[in-house]
């Protein structure tokens, strides 16, 4: 038998929000999940601009700072209600495109549109995984909606 | 109290389309919503291709056009009922991938698979931000649905 | 009249799953999307890495084998009950990203989370389109839900 038998299908609640120019994009993320109590939640697509972003780049234990102007032209992941997992894409005025994982200390240069999902019928934690070495993602049915 | 606090929660109803070669990207999204009556929509996914691409560059004011063969590696953003604001990165047959603002101006290679997510409790519109000097994504609770 | 009104709007279940290390991201899709008996799929949101990954670059018949230490930083498009169409982007240590038409041969580093839209009144289906000379994406109301 699959792994995969029986997954638990969930419904869906969807939020929009739009940053403002100097916010920071985990910041903010991390303010709104708390302040409507959401747990299991997943990007669906974010529009926007930075001057700053955090990023720590590929297998490479270390953050880095690049500031200047850049389009996000991808941001995906997921949110739980202690942390979240997010890397994002980042163009700049040469078109040129960088991308890495993604932490808090950027700042919105225009503005930052965002469409989050959170599953109502799933939580989503993080647990050590012993083959990663990292907290990953564990997601279980939800049991009070 | 936060900002974020009774964030208008809304249900979604989802579309799928695909696009056909010579089409134009944003315009053909411009039908369908009209088409549609949307008035809240995220994009969810695009996968395809084009063999032509009108873009702006982060933190310049003019448009570029691009032309070449060309895999869409990921499209975000948001329409409402007047505009739309979506970013875009397209990869080339070297695997090297640019990103920008995505505007009227394209032509789909082979195909445009997009699905979309329209939020009929929510309505978007875009308003001038004094601090941007753009106009910016306004979310309000939609009154009728 | 435009080819797009009264366009199927869809209902949506969602699915979230972790994949890990040396697992192939399309391989566990398709057993994913099998086991549970889903007849069309959108990616919403892939968030990861991978130390392998068998790409195809635009407008390129060849499929190229990466290996090395990525994030994945979008993963877009589509799954029906026979085939799948995935373009995908990643970032490795010095920031740069490539992208590309994304098929079965990679291997997860750390994790791989993945959030799926399952639509319960379409059915995605592909067939050859003569003018792009693929088999392309069909997007018909699903009969029996």
């Amino acid at each position: 038998m699959s792994d995969y038998e029986n997954a638990t299908a969930s419904q869906a609640r969807f939020y929009a929000l739009r940053l403002k120019p100097g916010q920071d994009v985990v910041e903010e993320l991390r303010k709104f999940v708390d302040a409507n109590k959401l747990k299991a939640v997943s990007i669906v697509s974010v529009v926007g601009s930075l001057t700053r972003a955090l990023l720590r780049f590929a297998n490479t234990g270390v953050w880095s700072e690049v500031t200047g102007h850049f389009e996000i032209v991808s941001l995906v992941g997921t949110i739980d209600v202690k942390g979240e997992h997010l890397h994002i894409s980042l163009s700049d005025r040469t078109s040129k495109t960088i991308g890495a994982h993604f932490g808090v200390g950027s700042a919105v240069y225009t503005t930052a549109e965002i469409t989050l999902a959170e599953f109502p019928d799933l939580d989503f934690r993080r647990e050590l995984c012993p083959q990663s070495g990292w907290e990953e993602l564990i997601v279980d049915k939800r049991q009070i909606r």
